[in-house]
């Protein structure tokens, strides 16, 4: 099981990545090597001064959906952040920026939360990606 | 062409849900082994009380993509409850839904529609899933 | 690197589109060929009259995303149209409407840009998806 898997993470809501960060917490405890690309909203979403926050659901979740999200929070529920955390102590997972997004959302890697390891473009990207399994978030 | 497909089916939209029952039937008829696991919202869609309902698009449909989606369904066009059944009836088909989705909705087995098998973990998706192609929808 | 890669594209609005463009042209510009299978409103927004137009973000982009993009476009940024198309000039990339999709939303053939390489059905994506990685976007 030591097939690597490399995520693009592209939304910034806080039920997809969490849905995302369990899906690579499981495959990095199996051993896996995990590498996340981080695009757009999802990119927006790891800034330092932002990863702890709100980042709403998206639209489908509809009223009861983000009552059960808030629900999880006030029973103490890890967030995606926390479980992405666990995931790099337990595991062989790395965390990259697109250099293009970060581009377009005029971030500075200075700005980013040390959970991201790095800033990398498009081939450094398909290059780590090679011959594993490949998502689209 | 007997190569396992797992599909991650987060959304519970019935154009995402749509897609989603078009690649898997056409999988399964090729002779594939497919590996469906539910998280939030497309799990929230399973309810047996609910998998019949609307479960409404995304928002970039408009208002010219719902109406498309309402005259394919008054021309009796199949729903993807209908083709994820029929997939299922001629080829390897098995629907899992996600534990953590499950106790984040607060939803028990018997509330289920019976086209899912059962519930596991994500390290039984991630066993499920080993050495073929994956997706996240 | 001369792997396939396959990607449904589902969603047709310019965010999403855009990743989907700079993951298309950066494995292209490895020597990768890659299959392209548009579907509901991806498919929509390859119609001639309509791939120029703004195709809005997703919600969750916010003022703030949105407005990172409109500077992005003001700026002479590359489209994903023109991404895209240069991908197509450097490297192997298919682009194929899916007939489902072309049925539901009633396009014919003729009302779709030249970006377009033809119509095939989702059996025929499996096989041009065969061994390779496969995303769904």
């Amino acid at each position: 099981m030591s097939e690597p898997l490399a995520i693009t993470l592209f939304s910034g809501t806080d039920d997809r990545l969490g849905a995302a960060a369990v899906l690579v917490a499981g495959a990095a405890a199996m051993g896996r090597p995990v590498h996340l690309f981080l695009q757009y909203w999802a990119l927006d979403a790891f800034r330092a001064d932002r990863i702890d926050r709100d980042h709403g659901v998206a639209p489908e979740a509809g009223t009861g959906g983000a009552e059960a999200m808030r629900r999880l929070h006030d029973a103490g529920g890890a967030t995606w952040v926390e479980t992405l955390r666990q995931a790099k102590e337990i595991g062989d997972v790395e965390i990259q920026a697109c250099s293009l997004s970060m581009d377009l959302l005029e971030i500075g890697p200075e700005e980013l939360d040390p959970l991201v390891d790095g800033v990398e473009g498009v081939a450094a990207f398909w290059m780590a990606a090679e011959r594993g399994q490949v998502l689209f978030i």
